[in-house]
């Protein structure tokens, strides 16, 4: 599968069939290094499952060859599956402070932090990777100390964007470095892997300037009451926003949730963040409402979030009053609109007035928009582009503002996940897919859940199950009634007749063994309720 | 529960919970009419659910004051649980021609088109139902036909607007008649129930002379390309306008898709549609690609629509070619965004260039913006407001919007579904909720799905079942192996140790009855995979 010729081979593992699990593997003769190794959040369909990693057996098969994994920046899909690789292989990480903080504390989790070798990555040095000579430089993104790569190889530079933003006035102060990348990428670049988040999105992403002063104004207007703001945890340059906000307008902090807990320490103690003695209290704290700001999680809406909570009362510290502000400062992740609304709703209904992205901007994209990134391709300037981070069809998008920039329809790969991309430095082609199947994470079970379980759920969700117990002797014949146990589908007790019919049919059929009886009971729910539910008979030999 | 005194009484059934189910009683004394009567399409989290109709038990219980059932228009959010309702009261229903067809055809499923008395509600003319005086008004909306309701009441007027937008150069023609309004709220109006669908979206909804616009340049820049487009089957003015393109740019029309066939069918029969003689052409007559236009039904993704089974290979008649153009005309509406992420990355990896919402304005909404509301608010003039037709977010904003323009935070009325209104004429007060469960249709079940059954689905989904079988004799003593029987579960013939580990259990806790056993046999599954499948297990006689 691997090639030892003098190729340059960039085979992504995942990031281009859906938004998450980002890893590329890029390959020269016998090296390997790997760039980020993210985990993806399920979709709304993938019944049970907790977190999607990517299928890194690839990299597994060729550990041998691996001279290091390279981090871009310390989001979840770009770091979240390092742990479940690095039980298998043996390699240096390397990245950014910040970013290296946020893997120790997930290898602290699994207990892996001794024997994993981390590496800091300046955003001025070059590293030696087998062949590879790796160059980072600053991009503004929605974490600090995130980074894009220049990686010299012997055919040619490739440059990894990371994920981006171009931001003039970010929160935290770093700006996306285009004279360093400009001065990396002297001479020519043969391929550039560019972020093809936003492609749907037309222009310019605003800057976080216009999230601070919106804020801002926000502060001044809700003088007197409460202010409630949920926010990522992972957004710790709004976070700074925040601290800064309220020690301005003379409001003490409360923080809750966990994550948002744990990052605050975290950039605290690493001086991520400037947070004043005695600026955060505790809930508990007698004061008044109209000298507090809370931070919660929650923006997303998930179920567990503090802000979710307060939205249905059943957070135990945090009730919310008539006459509470809450801001939801994040982006509705698609998805997760009908959880996000749902909070909303309940907010409102317990009184507060809720300010959320559709009424004012209290959230810009950490990601470049169209606009963006055509002065990515036009700086880069690259002989061919591989657009990554993205469902297919912002690849799409991606591949057409390429075309608008002059780059001609066979310089451009839209890959899918497992598809490598062959370049001899001049011309560039592809070569069969690699076979992947997504590793689903469901509680402590890694790989363990294939596509028949996620069908059975599928169908368990619509309509339920029923099992039918048969006592037969060992002539198989009938002896007793049959016994029914049922889930999810209609209650059977309160319908008589179908379970009636149900024991008839289970007589007339019984002889005819597991598979046509499961057949008819299929058809006979069918017939009367048009539900579909899952359907499995057991003969017990009494 | 019901009033005889001379006061009016507002009670909505359904509709301010959720977008659908619109149904709102309106009583004095020994007189009820009813305006809407829609179904409400499920949320992701309602599995197995097909629809949810308003909980209209409260008209069955007075049937005997019912005087009739007024619709605004033919939508199936307004008209959809008619024929679930009519076949417990005996009532005449009011609507206008389109909107009768399209309840006429509900009912002709439902073998009920004999025993209703259908009276058309013409735009100028007045109905007297009781007490109460019905004079409709024409409001531009994404169905012709649509109206709104001023209901002269002995209390005072009540303004219904149904679902509108003020569109001065909308499809179809009708703009939303504010003359009419005015003239017949002269005197003042007690009431205004108000569409607040798009209460998050600020400034004016934009004019669907836009969207013809953009088709048409859209038509010419695919010259040389098939055109397919999706939309809603019920936009029957933007079908006209397609209609009207394809001839202008000299292309037939192809139809795919049972409800839109339906619907132009229908319209053209009551010469909704203007549709020339030979313009539609069967799927399967031989034409080049160039000159066909072909209509489809997924504009929200539905699985089983004509351009979902497009962008999964599935659909016998159209496949996509490279060079398609395919633009979905229709909103994505909240729910549905990841089914119409998938099948839009299907289409552009056959290689279609998809034109939707995010890129170009190919569809604008039926509902009036902040804007718009504000200027129905200032031309009906109300004492009291009740936000209507939205999930409580939309009515919150709504009210804060009428407290811009003046009006008292106590003359606006935030209900929530099953909250009577009452009025004297002059002042207005609530009374106590109604109890009121929504309807749950799933298949031929209608109302039979409880609650229980949903929370069952919902944990099935999740993590599956297990059901033991546990063979004893008449001592309760376990004679011979457990059997085990499982779906949706982590496959429990690959996973041995925890196969035995259930059995061992089952072997040490049989004695202790069938409810102890099961929790410990939950407490094992959790212990060893952090799962919660729902765990059953019956005790077989042997």
């Amino acid at each position: 599968m691997s090639s030892q010729k003098k190729e340059l081979r960039i085979v992504p593992l995942g990031g281009l069939g859906g938004v998450g699990k980002n890893m590329t593997v890029i390959e020269y003769g016998r090296n390997i290094i790997v760039v980020d190794c993210g985990v993806m959040f399920p979709d709304n369909d993938m019944y049970g499952i907790d977190l999607v990693l990517p299928d890194f057996d690839y990299v597994i098969q060729n550990r041998d060859r691996l001279r290091g994994i390279v981090l871009t920046h310390g989001h979840m899909d770009h770091i979240g599956a390092l742990p479940y690789l690095l039980q298998h292989v043996d390699t240096p990480v390397y990245g950014t402070p910040l970013t290296l903080a946020m893997v120790r504390r997930l290898l602290e989790e699994k207990s892996l932090l001794d024997q994993v070798d981390l590496r800091e990555l300046a955003p001025t040095s070059t590293q030696h990777l087998g062949p590879f000579r790796v160059s980072p430089f600053s991009v503004a993104h929605s974490i600090p100390d995130a980074v894009g790569l220049v990686i010299d190889t012997p055919a040619g530079k490739v440059v990894h964007t990371g994920d981006y933003k171009l931001d003039e006035t970010p929160a935290g102060g770093r700006t996306t470095d285009l004279k360093t990348l400009r001065r990396l990428t002297q001479g020519g670049v043969l391929a550039l892997l560019a972020d093809s988040t936003n492609a749907e999105r037309p222009g310019h992403t605003e800057t976080e300037a216009v999230v601070r002063e919106t804020l801002d104004r926000l502060f001044a207007e809700a003088t007197g009451s409460r202010i409630i703001i949920a926010t990522f945890s992972s957004l710790l340059a709004r976070l700074q926003e925040l601290l800064n906000l309220a020690q301005k307008h003379g409001r003490k902090v409360v923080l809750t949730g966990r994550s948002l807990e744990q990052n605050i320490s975290l950039a605290r103690d690493l001086s991520y963040l400037n947070v004043p003695d005695g600026l955060i209290i505790d809930a508990q704290t007698r004061i008044s409402p109209a000298n507090v700001v809370v931070l919660a999680t929650g923006s997303q809406g998930e179920p567990r979030s503090a802000l979710t909570r307060m939205a249905t009362g059943k957070h135990r510290q945090i009730q919310i009053h008539s006459g509470d502000t809450v801001i939801i400062s994040g982006g509705t992740i698609p998805g997760n609109e009908e959880d996000v609304g749902k909070m909303i709703n309940g907010l409102f209904e317990r009184g507060a007035n809720v300010i959320y992205g559709a009424m004012e901007t209290v959230h810009v994209s950490g990601h470049g928009s169209r606009e963006d990134m055509r002065t990515m391709l036009n700086t880069v300037n690259p002989r061919y582009l591989i657009p990554v981070h993205g469902e297919p069809r912002h690849l799409y998008l991606h591949a057409q503002l390429a075309q608008e920039t002059g780059m001609t329809r066979d310089h451009i790969f839209v890959l899918t996940d497992g598809t490598p991309w062959i370049s001899d430095g001049q011309r560039a082609w592809t070569d069969e897919r690699l076979e992947l199947d997504d590793v689903l994470v469901d509680g402590r079970l890694v790989g363990e859940i294939g596509e028949i379980v996620m069908r059975d759920r599928q169908r368990l969700s619509q309509d339920g199950f029923i099992v039918a117990l048969i006592p037969v002797n060992k002539k198989r014949q009938l002896v007793g009634e049959p016994q029914i146990v049922s889930r999810g589908f209609v209650h059977l007790d309160e319908s008589e007749g179908l379970l009636k019919a149900a024991q008839k049919e289970i007589k007339r059929q019984a002889k005819g063994g597991s598979r046509s009886l499961q057949r008819s009971l299929e058809a006979l729910f069918y017939r009367e309720t048009r539900s579909r539910p899952v359907v499995l008979s057991r003969f017990v030999q009494v």
